[in-house]
């Protein structure tokens, strides 16, 4: 390893001002150089969403630190946008890790598709940059301290050894104290879709509109995923990446006929 | 299969009025009763985003096929945000098959991540149902007559197999005429990545920002990737999941000490 101390990315989907993020720049401050460069506004659900069709703005922020102040700017753009942006024009370097969060709220099973969180680190491990997700199982308020302590060690580990190359971890932390927590496990993401119910309403013109609204359902049969870990009280650990192949399905696909009548097989 | 007609949602990410919905729900009317989902507005590069911070509206929507009127609506949201709406109250029934597209432009190789078009298939494999997600390899203009031709033939297929739950199929179609177009081969998503090079600019009031732009970089060392398979003229069909679990390297993964001191092990 270099003698220089790491330079870590942070940025996250809540936003810059939100609590989760300066509990993570707190908690990495004592690994390396810590630079923020998150969302101006929440940008939650945005899935992997670049922004191409319009500028974005990077804005130095007021950021302060355990130990100071700590260099960061807003983007007006989503959390994948942060880190592109970042490496290529805002940061002094190529940094050595990347860490998204601390989210509100879980992003396991298939919240990992919809996630901001995620997907500032997914950016990162496209970009062939170590890269961490960290989400605290609470929707709203509670101690970010615990996941500070555990985004910790998880970031001390991967600057450690290295990450294989488009791997990042995605990170889930029961909201319990420490010493309540249960070992971190190493998990796989679990089946499960969100069955929507739109909340049909209508607006003071009386005008129809709809609010997204549903039930998250548990469609695994279980076995070592991620929401079995934190249900149990475990801290979930799963290596995601972002090739989508199905594989195990590629030697199938191929007995089709899919060629229409009037091109050549 | 049961007697009646199939039902098939359209969407897409150019948005309701793009000539590769038209060309689509052209080449779909012959296989079943077709209804129209899709975005308003562009929504090109939104990945997997959907609408929970704001409503979401459905504005009925003229939409003219080669026989005749099509059950339309424009909603104000992203490709996902239309096929949950859709399915759950805009359809007269869960549909039988989700097609997306046909998008101007690839959706090939990381650019997976990125596609709303993909987006809106992959929310329909999230929600059970079979999909397709078509794209014309070609950035402006062209002729969207063969891509509507591939996409009949593996509707078709699709609608007479079935698909495994969870995946979709990605489909490119390459900007050639039918009888120049090679076969249908089915490939992996290539290993690659967008270089960035934000433009840097000034706007009228002296006040920074930036614009994305960036070089595409094929990582893959080749090899029945869907970049090969369309630089040769073929047709690429890449199966697609949403289970980003690296499975691959769960136990290397097991091996590392990921506990912090303050917790039991």
């Amino acid at each position: 390893m270099s003698k220089r101390r790491p330079l870590i990315l942070i940025s996250n989907d809540d936003g810059i001002d939100a609590p989760g993020i300066h509990a993570l720049a707190a908690a990495l401050v004592q690994l390396g150089d810590v630079h923020v460069v998150a969302p101006l506004q929440e940008q939650s659900a945005v899935g992997h969403a670049i922004t191409m069709r319009e500028p974005v703005r990077a804005h130095p922020w007021p950021f302060r630190g355990p130990h100071g102040k700590i260099d960061a700017h807003a983007v007006t753009g989503t959390p994948a946008d942060c880190v592109k942006l970042a490496i290529d024009k805002l940061l002094p370097r190529k940094p050595d890790l990347v860490v998204s969060g601390i989210n509100q709220g879980p992003n396991a099973a298939v919240n990992v598709i919809y996630s901001g969180t995620v997907s500032a680190a997914t950016e990162a491990a496209i970009l062939g940059i170590d890269a961490i997700a960290v989400s605290y199982c609470r929707w709203v308020g509670g101690d970010f301290g615990p996941s500070g302590v555990i985004a910790q060690r998880v970031a001390e580990m991967t600057l450690e050894r290295g990450l294989p190359p488009g791997i990042l971890l995605n990170v889930n932390v029961p909201d319990l104290p420490l010493h309540e927590m249960k070992s971190i496990k190493v998990t796989r993401q679990a089946k499960s879709r969100w069955e929507e119910a739109y909340s049909e309403r209508m607006d003071p013109f009386q005008r129809p509109y709809y609010w997204m609204a549903g039930t998250f359902v548990n469609l695994d049969e279980g076995g070592n995923t991620d929401l079995d870990a934190l249900d149990a009280g475990h801290v979930s650990v799963t290596p995601v990446h972002h090739d989508l192949t199905a594989y195990e399905w590629l030697n199938e696909l191929r007995t089709w006929d899919l060629a229409p009548e009037t091109t050549e097989s």
